[in-house]
């Protein structure tokens, strides 16, 4: 089994639980109390990425990037949005390649 | 070929950009400025990702979303890790679900 | 002179660039390019906050926070308001102590 | 009584606490968890002005802009800095105008 099919089970169990009880389930409750709740917990996730990596330990900052990733996919399912829209998006941009790649995008955001 | 090899893919691409003239790549010139530069910008695109889901823009989403994952591929590679060990940790986690598995993950953290 | 004065000058500064040739100013240039340029800026100097913090750099921490806080005061100036309202919900606050003062402002967000 | 006042008592207060009973306090709840736990609040509540200011709710924008300068004078604490230290860099740049000002900061961060 490959590791992509981990992200599309993943975001296959968080479709799931949109009609799962709250109670029981971390994912059900973030997805009712809606988009900002799931915002707010992208940019503290993001934040302990920051921290875990100026503490230089390794190993944080794959669990913080776990969960960053995590609930970037329940933003994706919020949005209707699946994990492969995401790697289709990332292999668009593979070949393109570095500086200008990111120019390519730049111009693409202000035009 | 399956959509984790896009993952993959690019973190060989970047860990090839280390030696590479960071006058001609963007992975290069940020690996060369280093974590600082890194993480201020997953900052940045944690926030982009924000507010374009703020706008309710789905496509807007998507290319922030893979924006933010490209830049964590790049502090991954700068901690000599691999997307692997983030799929991995995501693959520990699932079955354990919900409020459930939120409540092991913060025993840990604090413990 | 005290120093609530230069929070009210520098936003009477911001106002006044609200006029002023984008070439040469600063404040001018980020009000143009919009709301979204503006709340760029106040997550990249919050991480920086975060990351002069980390360092253990105080003056560096000092500098940071005052980006931070002035690119506040440039939102604050995009809305129509002024450091003195911030201040004076700050006042409102005063008094009412401790974890109870953080309790009645939750209960306020979601009442 | 000058607002200036208001983040010099508040900074007064918050440093009383520091020797406060966690169970009543907040702020000294927050300063006995540690320098991360402010950090992340101020990653949160950064975030929360990002996404008041795109809902276009300027009362809103207030509340969480005072929660955001509040925790930063609790990051000031922790670090033994006062926010008259910030406001006296605020006024170090005022007169330095516009674009010549960022870049001159520009200059001093990276030399």
């Amino acid at each position: 089994m490959t590791q992509s099919d981990i992200l599309h089970r993943l975001s296959e169990t968080i479709e799931a639980r949109k009609q799962a009880d709250t109670d029981n389930s971390y994912v059900a409750k973030l997805l009712k109390e809606g988009q900002d709740k799931i915002l707010k917990k992208i940019a503290e996730e993001s934040a302990e990425t920051l921290m875990a990596s100026k503490d230089g330990d390794a190993q944080h900052v794959v669990r913080e990037t776990a969960d960053l990733w995590f609930h970037c996919l329940i933003l994706l399912a919020h949005h209707g949005l699946k994990p492969e829209d995401v790697l289709q998006e990332l292999e668009k941009r593979e070949g393109v390649s570095g500086i200008v790649e990111k120019a390519s995008r730049t111009t693409e955001k202000t035009g």
